[in-house]
């Protein structure tokens, strides 16, 4: 195994169609299905990352939908993962539609997935250190940590008080 | 449209197999077709709560999976309007699987979704108020305040420092 | 094994919206898909009551779709075990569509499926007797023999005038 | 339209493998789902017979399934309408699996559903007359008197004294 | 293993509805949905020819899309083994529309498929050869040759020059 | 519109996994699903590329499947428009999968689909010229006459003899 790789190693996309099974009686998708997709996708860029047969949904962030996608629309998703933990990762999804006027693809959503890398006795393996590059990726890979102790504290396995990172956010 | 209705009266159950289509490699149900199915039922709760044509799912809180579904399990998804803002809806799901050895189900996740009610022109409507009896309803109520400031917080749409009894959390 | 269970215990509910392509050229939902469904929801039951690991539908009983089940609708089937015999059990399913105006569940069908129950090496295995308790359910376990009877005779393995229940029927 | 019709002009044939998705745990194909074909191909004879836009599921007969349909099997089934009444169809299903060492097809099932053919209106229209030619289609032809006596007693539409021809099969 | 087969022994028949998940903006079939549907049913063909318990598809010919197939159609399709090599078998598949004005199947399709036999340990075996008997038949057999020929052509695993029958069509 | 665009304008990437119901029994995905799947990817490039609201599948190359592809693999489609003509546009796609052990992906097929823009009135309208840039997208932009010309000669609508750059291949 690598001792550490790339963000941009473990780059995934998919892009395709907006189905009628998709979506609701309004012609837009279902915010379900988007989720699918999406944990789809970053379990693609996780199981790059690790090289490992296998990975597990550990959890999804707060995704918000602020915009709905039309029946047809074209959707193209890109994951990469954004910080490697001892056995798991933090993945990184942007979510765009294309514009068929502008004539690009506009950015509409994202969400952030975690995932456990596991071997062939379903055991958690260790991963490859994540290496940021870009400017983007760099701002992800510092706000993980913060995003790590926040689901510790919602989970109840972590104080709120010892999670220093996070309680800066509401100390300004 | 009413004025108020009980959590209860709400409530949408669907009980289904995971399929192989569902399951990874470890014949483990995938997260996110997990996640599909909790906004198509919370979906249906927020339709039966606002008395609406329709719904749109507006966000997902954090959604942890602790516990593997294997492949052919029986899975029981419970949701219920938890709190009902002026034209948005928190509904939670819980989920189930049953234990045939125990003969009963045993939970093993939950998620909290916010769904928006449209009227014939796709623009928000007001829904009836929620009227929380059992404890854990109750309880689910007065949480939904902290949450909704997270998830203003989040969007930077509302200031941490503003955000009181989320900030509480963190005081202790 | 239990020697005996309750039909409660078995009870079993799927809610679920129609989608596209599930629905015909008028926009109502298939008569097969309705079967499909409603199978998938009894068998649930028919495991929950027999514990085992593997039921297979034997038959369905006739089935009538006296009302068209729309594009979008809020379908909620319920089933729950009727009668066990030896190695086979009778599960009712009653069918509903959510009325938004009327804000409650209204009737549109119901069915009778029979399952047996499967051991490791696909041999049928006793199931627990079924105490029925409701009215309701005291009415579906007697009516369950004569359907039985109907079953034998039109499978060529009883002969009609050897099932008294059944010919008492057309005597009146 | 024209005024009759052979059986063997509404003839519609689907060959299809059994999908992991169709299949249970024993990896046998769901009963519900071979509903569902049978429904979806006896639609079409009924089309193809009343020359309707669109017919809609009336009935399904009682249906067994004796022989279980293992994963991956090639399964024909072959549907015909079987008799015509006023604006409703009696359609017959044939259902036969490939045997890969005989070189044949096995007949391992059959089913009986009834359509009625709409018009642009949603509203029944008359259909024409069926021709049975061969043995077994004049056979079926004539059988489906009584079914449709037996369908009108078991919905309450019928007494069970005046229908002639079925309680001649118990009074012999 | 049969040391020959007429074509008709492995006529099968795949007839269907067109849904919506499968249809374009213009609700007209996707032409990778009919390229998938004809793969299914010419490899059922190749399997009834070979007696094999598993085929691969090897290859597909040029496809023409020359006429839209709308959402709701009920499309026939008919495939036979056209020639069979040592270890390989062409099956030519015949795609119709119903036409419900004119109450026939109308043709509007054609493709050819190229399958390899295989045995338990998926290594190409050999398979029957093929007898052709009508008109339709043996035409579509002696093109088969040529059409081995352009295949490997453009495989680059034979010299454009050494394609005789092939070459012979470009030089009149 | 556009005058001219590059072919990288039109790169649409479609990365998923294998799932069991597009999979025979020997475990590997259905040339048929890859088909439908490229298809899709395609018609993507091509509505970016002609910027139309909709393109038709007019036609797909002969393709090959030389090597199966394992449920559960990673498989990365890439697809760009390789020439426009008038009303029409060929695109290539190119097929991967991702070999774990040596961390990239591997090519494995490559296909070639052709499809027409269509205005709101379902007329072909004309697409903007192909600009083609790298050494790869030069060597398909000018073998794509050839293949026009061997599908016209294929469909009849040219004589074999005034094919000139096809004929060229087979002179040598």
């Amino acid at each position: 195994m690598a001792k550490s790789k790339t963000a941009k190693e473990s780059l995934a996309v998919m892009t395709n169609l907006v189905l009628p099974n998709e979506s609701n009686q309004l012609n837009n998708m279902f915010g379900g299905e988007l989720l699918a997709r999406m944990d789809r996708i970053s379990a693609i860029s996780a199981k790059m990352h690790s090289g490992s047969l296998q990975v597990v949904t550990a959890s999804v962030n707060h995704v918000s939908f602020n915009q709905p996608i039309p029946l047809g629309s074209t959707v193209k998703l890109e994951s990469k993962v954004s910080r490697a933990f001892k056995t798991s990762m933090e993945v990184y999804v942007d979510v765009y539609i294309y514009d068929y006027d502008a004539e690009n693809f506009i950015k509409t959503n994202d969400a952030i997935y975690t995932f456990v890398a596991l071997d062939e006795n379903n055991k958690p393996v260790q991963v490859p250190e994540l290496v940021a590059e870009t400017e983007v990726e760099i701002e992800r890979y510092n706000a993980a940590l913060r995003r790590k102790q926040l689901s510790l504290v919602l989970a109840n396995r972590m104080n709120p008080s010892e999670a220093h990172e996070l309680k800066a956010l509401f100390m300004d």
